[in-house]
């Protein structure tokens, strides 16, 4: 398999995902400074122009919320997803997608309000509400959705690297941290992980 | 169960699978305009003050990735979902992860420009830039990614109730169906389907 990825994006998520699982991928880097996500040879393995994508022999996956699961599910002996529990499964199928849906996209509001505006007023206004817009969501991670030690309670799950990751951005979006004390507490410990060093190594953030 | 909607939101989606798969719940109905999404008593079932919402006796799930999951697997004979085959449900996820975070997100900027703004120059920016954003998804999902005849091929998924659910929003957020002419040919089919029929005439919409 082949993780197609860029750093400091949502990528990061599924590498330490294939890293805790033990997989057997490479991960190809895209230069986004270059646009390499929106040229032919990218677009013909991922239409959407966007990371992570993750190339298999069946065809490749598109979307944090799709791979990590794939991912918990190919790699069972890594017990990354309570696999034969619908209810706990879709537990963490809802998490993942709150970060994907609603976490990152109010990030994408600092850098990327092209996607959804035309004029630098509106950039500059999206820019503004960011420490806002952030701000609840991490108040709501904090409070309601990150049980502890882990998100999902005690077992390490795929809830956890795409927590880290988005979690990284905390300072950057304009947020202090100190209000948000589980949250940065779990990012400590994720930093500790084996898996989350071999992956950030591997971006050129080790 | 209790499925949480309101007319004409996303949970549209949910309310279909739930009918799809002969499941045994009720639905209630929010009251958007009084705001019942934001009160107390909702927040204490949904503390994100959204819908969808499914309450079981396990704990409430939201998001529409994670509640239709949820229902293929827990209703396995309803056949929503390939529910032995990692990379197909993986497909599954990267399809509705899809229309959550990135086509729900641009229709969003139509209405709910406040979730990432301030000012109603922005608002007014992010409304003339919807039918851009929308018809790039639409054009991406016209030629890639849907199937035929339904989302993923030959079997009908639980992606098709949650495409369904998008497609409905093209005319109001001004594109021209005829640019999409494979997606409305599968909303019409949905339309014929007596889940989808008793799922809009509970919703008021039969």
């Amino acid at each position: 398999m082949k993780l197609f990825y860029a750093p400091g994006t949502c990528a990061l998520a599924s590498h330490i995902a294939l890293e805790e699982a033990g997989a057997d991928y490479t991960a190809v880097r895209l230069d986004f400074s270059k646009n390499e996500q929106t040229k032919p040879d990218y677009l013909a393995i991922n239409p959407k122009g966007r990371v992570p994508a993750l190339a298999t022999d069946r065809g490749t996956l598109s979307e944090n919320v799709a791979i990590l699961a794939y991912i918990a599910q190919r790699y069972p002996e890594a017990k990354l997803a309570p696999l034969n529990d619908p209810f706990a499964f879709a537990e963490i199928q809802a998490f993942n997608s709150y970060l994907a849906s609603t976490v990152h996209v109010a990030h994408a509001h600092g850098r990327r309000g092209y996607r959804w505006a035309s004029d630098q007023s509106s950039f500059d206004d999206m820019k503004r509400k960011l420490p806002e817009s952030m701000g609840a969501c991490f108040d709501l991670i904090e409070r309601d959705m990150l049980k502890g030690p882990w998100v999902m309670g005690e077992a390490y799950t795929i809830c956890d690297p795409y927590l880290f990751t988005a979690a990284e951005w905390i300072e950057g979006d304009g947020l202090d941290p100190k209000r948000f004390p589980s949250v940065v507490d779990h990012r400590t410990r994720m930093h500790d992980r084996p898996a989350v060093k071999r992956a950030l190594a591997a971006q050129g953030r080790g």
